[in-house]
């Protein structure tokens, strides 16, 4: 399995992508002896506020690299809920046009029920398309919860997908995501407001040590404008990224870490504690004590 | 200092908040001594995309506590970011009515850097207030990271708001965030769409065993309206969920124990091991299964 993937073939993909999605036991061995060959695919990931456009802007970035022959992975980051179904629906349809493209791979990903598992999973599904050859892989996140920022967070290159005109709170949000940001991409620049929101990120930008040099892109995704230019600054971000390879693994390490962890303490022994704090018969700070004492008692 | 507190001091009330917020080292002796007297709250957590008026809502909830002579703490969260100082300016100057009010304590979050240390921080804030005899405590959060998120989820009742229009993926995001939600406001309901987004919500909260019953209040927050609604629909949830206290200090156990583990490892190690890892001399499931042996050893 592990000759053919590297080999390409896309049939072992899609069943080493099922053994990823399912957590199956063979998964985590697979995994490690695909690491050596990964590293090099541009692994993108997609975020920001709902309406912005982020769907449309990887279908056309799907287009523009497939227009370049490069092999693509495309993964849809599903947030972790009942209702998150039928809201992708739209999305499927629409990636669907890519399905017959042999040298796309599409997957999608739900958390569920683990916050922390839903970014792993993705990591590990990004890092199987790398090693079976794929050398562009865009992750888009639906929605806004904490899952989908902490997918994001584990890609190479952050693209972050803002719309003109959203009123009085986009200095909140702009700051909750600047974080995260490699790329902004203002969307739907024929709107009314498109020039202020680039100078408002632009002013912003300039008082960030970090983020001084982040381009910020025009896009009008719906008619396929500004895509090549989105393109090219996520290859700029990614080549200057590549001096400091350490600084895109220490989030990764650090939240595979965080997950493996927790995984340590059985839920029982959680619930019963929270009962015994909630009756006040215990206080949180010393559960907590005696749990840490537990884990590394092993 | 205990006794200060727990007498309802305003001036020793201040300075553990402070120490709080520097995590101080005498921080969590004081909050383990305080503990027993918490409980008797209600810690409402208000989130909800930019724009939604989170802020006007937190307002108008806190003279309607007031009016009622309810001892009141406001906690407003500010994202991690450079950025964030410049963009809670508005709310703090909104807040300021409340200053001159001496049964309303007022504090700021920030996260310094570590985002599960935000969640944990927000909660110990809230418990002092609890045992300083605050009865009313609400949590607004700015932004849409994943720490505001976080921050909600351990609120004793968490209350999204939302707003009609918010356009085409806003069945993404009422389903990334339906989860933490106890109570939906639909905040600006004197806009078009109002009615439809209510159907909308309705018809997911149908499907939802655990949401079933979650209320959904119309408010016109700049006007004053729908907010003794929201108000009752808060205290009705808190008061059905009273029934099960230990499903409230489940997940803030499960965070509170996550930011202890990763506290355990030293941060030097985990850059150095980010650069093997980069360089592919080793691979990050090795290197997880390396560090958790380590941590257990102690």
């Amino acid at each position: 399995m592990l000759e053919r993937i590297l080999a390409g073939d896309e049939r072992a993909l899609a069943r080493a992508a099922t053994l990823i999605e399912n957590r199956a036991s063979g998964a985590s061995d697979l995994l490690r002896q695909l690491f050596p060959h990964t590293g090099h695919a541009l692994i993108t990931g997609i975020t920001g506020p709902p309406g912005a456009g982020k769907s449309t802007l990887v279908d056309q970035l799907a287009r523009c690299y497939r227009a370049e022959k490069v092999p693509l992975g495309i993964i849809a980051v599903d947030p972790s809920s009942p209702f998150s179904g039928g809201a992708l629906l739209g999305d499927r349809i629409r990636m669907q046009q890519h399905h017959d493209d042999s040298g796309v791979f599409i997957r999608s990903m739900a958390t569920r029920g683990n916050a922390g598992g839903l970014a792993r999973g993705t990591l590990d599904m990004a890092l199987l398309m790398d090693a079976a050859g794929k050398r562009a892989i865009l992750v888009e996140t639906v929605g806004v919860g904490q899952d989908e920022v902490e997918v994001a967070r584990l890609a190479d290159v952050t693209v972050v997908v803002l719309v003109p005109g959203m009123g009085d709170d986009v200095q909140a949000i702009k700051a909750g995501i600047m974080e995260v940001a490699d790329v902004f991409v203002i969307n739907k620049a024929d709107l009314p407001g498109a020039a202020r929101l680039e100078q408002e990120l632009r002013a912003m930008i300039s008082i960030s040590p970090r983020a001084a040099d982040t381009p910020i892109v025009q896009t009008v995704a719906g008619e396929g404008k500004g895509i090549a230019e989105c393109l090219s600054a996520m290859r700029e971000v990614h080549a200057r990224k590549k001096s400091d390879p350490a600084a895109t693994w220490l989030p990764r390490l650090r939240g595979m870490l965080r997950e493996r962890l927790l995984e340590q303490l059985p839920e029982a022994e959680l619930e019963k504690a929270a009962r015994e704090v909630a009756n006040r018969t215990t206080d949180p700070y010393t559960v907590v004590d005696l749990m840490l004492a537990q884990i590394k008692r092993g």
